[in-house]
């Protein structure tokens, strides 16, 4: 293991998956003290981080074996119960030792995964985040956790390194937090969209427009920067139509689950489910635009 | 007539309608060295603009006369097209002066305006505002002029002490931005709600969630203002869910004209025709969440 970490009671952190989010977030704990073993399932994305003073383990087990605190970045669900049911981690942590992942899956299956291990005596805790890979590389995520109250507060020093955390409710708020967080991302860039599309159909000039009510009531980061995306009708992603659609079926799952009708979602997945369908899942998310011009037999300029 | 104006070439304004906005308005013009004759239905309502130099005329017809620019800020499309053909405006206006109607229309009646107008040499631009009260006064209004591109540049110092003015296209555009504006705010709105209803049915905190999320990707005028009165469940208006609802309504039309299917429009607009139906016009319009609760028969703290 490495040198005992310096100002964080010797705790010591399991980082599993070490992809593009995951490896600058291990750095920046690295950075900030703390003694860190990691794994990737391509190890080789482990690798890099074995200079700057991380340990590499070969299984998950051996990288939770000792671990006061156990991140886990990965791709699904599916991954995460992999990793901590079928691949040992589970197994090998001790009794209060903590779960944080950080992993966007579904809420049900982050409150499946906190029963799974408080039968091992073992905390969970949901905490996806938002800010992308800069906002790993800069340590500003927006943490949205979910699960114990006092179990979360005593993990401040391990989130401030990565960014602001929130704790939003019990086991499963955060990852709702998530989703809510990408359907506002999802209705806005429609709300944009079809403004756009409403200038255009009646003569107008969308880049005018977005001047225009730019620092008004129509304001967003929406209109900013996907809005900036749909003047100059450059759709490379970014954010992907398909993931957009992904965060979109979830909301709706969840939604279902909880016997809500959240009007606005169930249209702009709609669209999205369309225009992904239309084999348009690699264009940025803002080019929904396309789809609605599509919808509408009006093509766009560089069409 | 009051003095002539100090650095404007002497040009003299009629200002048509100094209610709650016009008269900010026409004060700032004041303020700024323009000679102004004011007109209101209420007279009580002109009357205290003379105080700073305004003469107040008794008719539209009187206001206009000499005016080498009129400008209208009215209730609605109707009140505009009474003023200028019924009550004598147009026809006491000289050939190549210029009416600039800053009253929120449907732009086919804006057209229509300056269609009639064009027929008398009389030129016209829409030019509709958003920022409210507060920018009228500051003169930080968001003003969205549609119409000839060398009246609207001959316009700048008119419009200079009212706010920023950006061309948005042809005759019609500036009142097309307007509704495009309202849209983009009423979908927006939206997706708050279903957010902070989705975040709440599953068990999380709305306060926490819109806290967690502020200054990603969701950020937006909207998340902060409304928002907040969401979390607070203060609803007293702010904007009428009435006035939501009648400019969700013309862009509906506008759209119609246009032969455009929007489908986040046609959603939000399908729920606030029945917020409103429902009794709750003068609510808020960020009191949508009150609907969605009452739809998915959940009801928020203060029910």
């Amino acid at each position: 293991m490495a040198g005992s970490g310096k100002d964080h009671d010797g705790r010591r952190i399991a980082f599993l998956g070490t992809g593009l989010m995951g490896a600058p977030m291990a750095r920046r704990l690295i950075a900030a003290g703390f003694s860190l073993t990691v794994w990737n399932r391509d190890p080789g994305k482990a690798e890099p981080l074995t200079a700057e003073g991380a340990v590499r383990a070969e299984t998950p087990g051996e990288a939770v074996s000792g671990a006061d605190v156990v991140i886990t970045m990965l791709t699904n669900a599916e991954a995460v119960g992999n990793v901590l049911f079928e691949r040992g981690a589970a197994e090998a942590m001790a009794p209060g030792a903590t779960v944080v992942d950080m992993s966007s899956i579904a809420p049900h299956f982050a409150r499946e995964h906190a029963v799974s291990l408080a039968e091992r005596g073992i905390n969970h805790v949901d905490a996806p985040v938002s800010g992308g890979v800069v906002g790993a590389q800069a340590g500003t995520l927006a943490i949205m956790a979910g699960g114990d109250e006092a179990v979360i507060a005593a993990l401040a020093d391990v989130f401030a390194p990565m960014g602001r955390v929130t704790r939003v409710g019990p086991s499963g708020a955060g990852q709702l937090a998530k989703l809510a967080n990408q359907q506002i991302v999802a209705v806005t860039i429609g709300a944009v969209a079809e403004a756009m599309m409403l200038i255009a159909a009646g003569g107008g000039s969308p880049a005018a427009f977005r001047d225009a009510i730019r620092g008004g009531f129509a304001e967003s980061r929406i209109l900013d920067l996907h809005g900036k995306r749909m003047v100059e009708r450059q759709f490379a992603p970014g954010g992907s139509s398909t993931n957009q659609l992904k965060d979109l079926n979830a909301a709706m799952e969840t939604a279902k689950v909880l016997s809500l009708t959240l009007p606005l979602t169930a249209a702009v997945h709609a669209e999205f489910s369309e225009f992904v369908a239309n084999g348009n899942g690699e264009k940025d998310h803002s080019a929904l635009l396309l789809h609605l011009e599509e919808k509408n037999g009006r093509r766009g300029e560089d069409q």
